[in-house]
């Protein structure tokens, strides 16, 4: 009998959020599950985005039969601009997740050669040793899907992510018979989302939210303008419906959710029926209690549409005494305070604002405690490993699977690039592959290390001084005095005394120290550390210090 | 009849949260209450902490009859070491915070020449034109009172920072009939705390957290390590008193936690009835089970024992299988990611973490819109302005009052800097004086501006390059090739050949401007722009550009 080995590999989504990635490698086989991006934490500083290390993958290149996607959010798809044109595999996926990716591959120039094929929620497709059946689950975006992985090992599970809303606004539940009937057979592995793994009990139906829009657009005295996520459809449609209900046209605001609403009305995920939907140059002349309109914005970004209108920067609208503004939709951890400053601008322009805090406008796409509890009841795997959600939604899911008669020692908290062998009896953790961060700044992918970053968190705390020195050649004699040029330390004109200061005492160290330029090294030290003495006991501040010798 | 003229003049605490100040003035008196400073925000790079703007406060300087600080939290006392010196006058508190502010002010080496006057809760002082009574509110903090100000214009009541605790642990609850027996009486104008006027209902009794810390200290396999505020001396009486319930010692970790912990015990506001707490030296041979810690780090502070211990880098206390760790605090904003990494290095380390998402292990100290009303309804002040919140907090606050009755033009939510005038019949804002962030970073106390924080954003984006070019004072000639140092923009290793490309470009741009060194305005301007420009093509960032000549 052949040993029958088959490899999980996080790449991405254990311990931090975002940047998802699964490996799974059977033999010669392998197969990619989703390819996310992750948004720069604070520390991070100019970062654009973080997507995952795949040298793994590039090492192995030719095994790899295609790249999976659970669902069109960013933090599953965002990395394949950067990894499809390294990798050039195809990608399989739902329709309108498909037509997600094709929108962001042009964006990025990436779209040319890529090769897309659609399986439908129920579908299924084979790669390599691996047979893949797409099951729909219920989430904050169409067409999501799990997925139940048949590979010689045994069944593997990976829920995507997912809630159990038996409600749904999309009229897609998850697809929890499938799962019940895997139950019955033996599931090797389940593969769970955990990013909610903190909350007690159920995450409430998107249908709540329909009743607080209800209420909104009935009651509201003027406009009513709705915030949320462009991908949020299901929201957008609600928009749409209780404003019909209510008597209320609909204007979209803002390119992307222009874009995604146009390709959802397309590709028939949102519909119109009582046409509703207009145009903004329809607006004039209707009364404000039947307008509402539906804009981008609900993470405070800068650039979008709601912040400009609570700025009174929008080139067409602008906050009148008495609009319900309404942000649909949760911070995404980071964006707080972006969220919280959109929120007092539109206050400070007159308007009612209302959000997840103070009234039930949002609900999350992710299951709770329950939730978690219940899909693994439901799936009864023989191993259990808790993915996408920091350390501690890991460490708390596997506390709830303990909870449910799934033994400790089958339970694998891992951290991205853990490698799991499972064999249909057993599963341990027999290596590490390199897996981090690669992060995207501008144009280049990958060339931002810690050096870079940290000498940008220096810059950032305490501001920079470049001392000049110029010397003659020949003689290794000074030129002049050294000149000090600095931003961001001090107010270089109240602190121009000190700065002269500062000027002298290199001029002190340099004489005294003796040396000739040709030992630069022990003079660029010498001055460094003299000036960062001087400057940190007259300010308490350490800027960085730059001294550089001009020969000549 | 002369004409009755009271000014209130919010200095700090409005539209943001954090360096409270207000100030009242009558005639040739004016009384400050509170001088709080706020922690930075993200964008305030490398500032230390802001304080409130004082210059009105020092042009009327001899009419300041004193200040009035109502409990003893940073955001309330914490700009004391900065202004006491500058403004010279007696300070009024309670004991426990006429405590807290010798502590702060030595730190500082501030206390010398301070004049701190105790005034119990319940008692009063007269300032001026003014007579201050002093009434005991239900805070995080032991010793918080509410003042009700008595003027020729009417009474004032200032909340302070309060909730409405039934069965607070310190066993002193707001004094609501002192506050209705007012409401029977005309009261002017109410000042009252924003904090949580988003929250819906009440906030819940710190009893909860008792009963959470006693299923916790009954139930720990092991040990059991709370962190929590310093000053939440309720909260450490709680873990006292629970750990003496359930047999185990109680041990003190970090300096601010041992400070206070020592001083609440001398003055009586920590008590140790089982003589549980002891010295870590004590700690040997106990069983696990017999243990408890109390310890700083609840917001996640680098350099704090908690964070320490969950970094593997405290000297005497780690992490060992089986430990509880209960994070008895909520996050201040800003805080969140600090907080999140500490709970994360915790659960890889192997300890149970509970924390208020996942327990109820904290209660916080700020009514919730119930309370908020309720204190209105009590009060029934003629006119009204909300404190202590952003702008949201405050608007929130003045639909609550408008709910029960105030009418809308009687509230008024103003920013800082804003003056209320008030007589026996109305009230109108007059004037705006100047009030804004005044920022503390190392030794200087406003000398950063907006220069410099703008260069420390720009250099923190993509850091900078400086282009060093000789040049011969005599002939106005070039020497050599220009040099260029940059940090944080590329890893210059890789970018070689992109950085040598833009000193030759450099080169280029000097010899056809056909201009000479002096006209040196002109040849900066055009390095910059060519370089920006190149740098920008080649990388899509765009780094800070400093030229600089050296003449020789």
């Amino acid at each position: 009998m052949t040993k029958i080995r088959l490899k999980v590999i996080p790449l991405g989504g254990l311990s931090e959020i975002g940047k998802n990635m699964m490996v799974m490698e059977y033999e010669d086989d392998i197969i990619v599950i989703d390819a996310g991006l992750m948004f720069p934490e604070e520390s991070m500083l100019g970062i654009d985005l973080v997507i995952p290390d795949i040298s793994y993958l590039l090492e192995k290149k030719r095994k790899i039969k295609g790249i999976i996607i659970t669902h069109g959010h960013e933090d599953h798809i965002g990395a394949l601009p950067y990894l499809l044109p390294q990798l050039n595999v195809p990608v399989y996926s739902t329709r309108l997740t498909q037509g997600l990716i094709s929108v962001k591959l042009k964006e990025r120039k990436a779209l040319a050669g890529a090769e897309l094929k659609v399986v439908p929620p129920g579908g299924q497709v084979t790669l390599g040793k691996f047979r893949v059946e797409f099951f729909p689950v219920c989430h904050s975006i169409p067409d999501s899907v799990g997925l139940i992985i048949h590979t010689p090992a045994g069944i593997v599970v990976h829920s995507g992510d997912f809630k159990l809303d038996h409600t749904p606004v999309d009229g897609k539940p998850t697809d929890l018979s499938r799962l019940a009937q895997l139950g019955a057979q033996e599931v090797l592995l389940l593969l769970s989302d955990s990013t909610y793994a903190e909350l007690p009990g159920y995450t409430p139906s998107e249908k709540l939210v329909g009743e607080a829009l209800d209420h909104i657009m009935a009651d509201a005295p003027g406009r009513v303008i709705v915030t949320t996520f462009a991908s949020l459809i299901s929201r957008i449609q609600q928009v749409i419906d209780t404003a019909a209900k209510h008597q209320r046209r609909v204007f979209v605001v803002g390119r992307s959710m222009s874009d995604t609403t146009r390709m959802a009305l397309e590709l028939g995920y949102l519909k119109d029926p009582d046409k509703v939907l207009g145009r903004l140059d329809e607006l004039h002349g209707l009364p404000r209690n039947r307008i509402a309109f539906v804009t981008t914005g609900s993470q405070g970004e800068p650039t979008s549409a709601l912040v400009r209108i609570a700025n009174r920067d929008h080139r067409q609208l602008h906050i009148l005494r008495g609009d319900t503004v309404v942000l649909s939709a949760s911070a995404i951890p980071g964006n707080e305070s972006l969220i919280n400053r959109t929120v007092d601008s539109l206050f400070k322009q007159g308007a009612q604002v209302l959000y997840d805090k103070v009234a039930p406008v949002h609900v999350h796409g992710h299951g709770g405690q329950e939730e978690l509890k219940l899909l693994l009841n439901l799936v009864k795997p023989k191993f259990f490993m808790p993915i996408h959600g920091e350390y501690r939604h890991l460490s708390i899911h596997a506390g709830l699977a303990e909870s449910v008669g799934i033994p400790r020692d089958s339970t694998f908290v891992l951290e991205d690039g853990d490698v799991l062998e499972l064999n249909p009896q057993s599963a341990k953790v027999t290596g590490k592959i390199s897996a981090g961060n690669v992060y995207v700044d501008g144009l280049s992918v990958g060339d931002i290390g810690s050096v870079v970053l940290r000498n940008r968190r220096m810059l950032s705390r305490d501001g920079m001084v470049v001392v000049i020195i110029a010397v003659n050649q020949q003689t290794g004699k000074l030129i002049g005095r050294p000149d000090i040029v600095s931003r961001g330390f001090v107010d270089t004109r109240e602190s121009k005394d000190m700065l002269e200061e500062s000027r002298d005492l290199v001029v002190r160290t340099l004489d005294r120290s003796g040396k000739r330029p040709t030992e630069w090294d022990f003079i660029s030290t010498k001055v460094r550390d003299t000036l960062n003495k001087f400057y940190y006991e007259q300010t308490r501040r350490r800027p960085m210090i730059l001294p550089f010798m001009v020969k000549v």
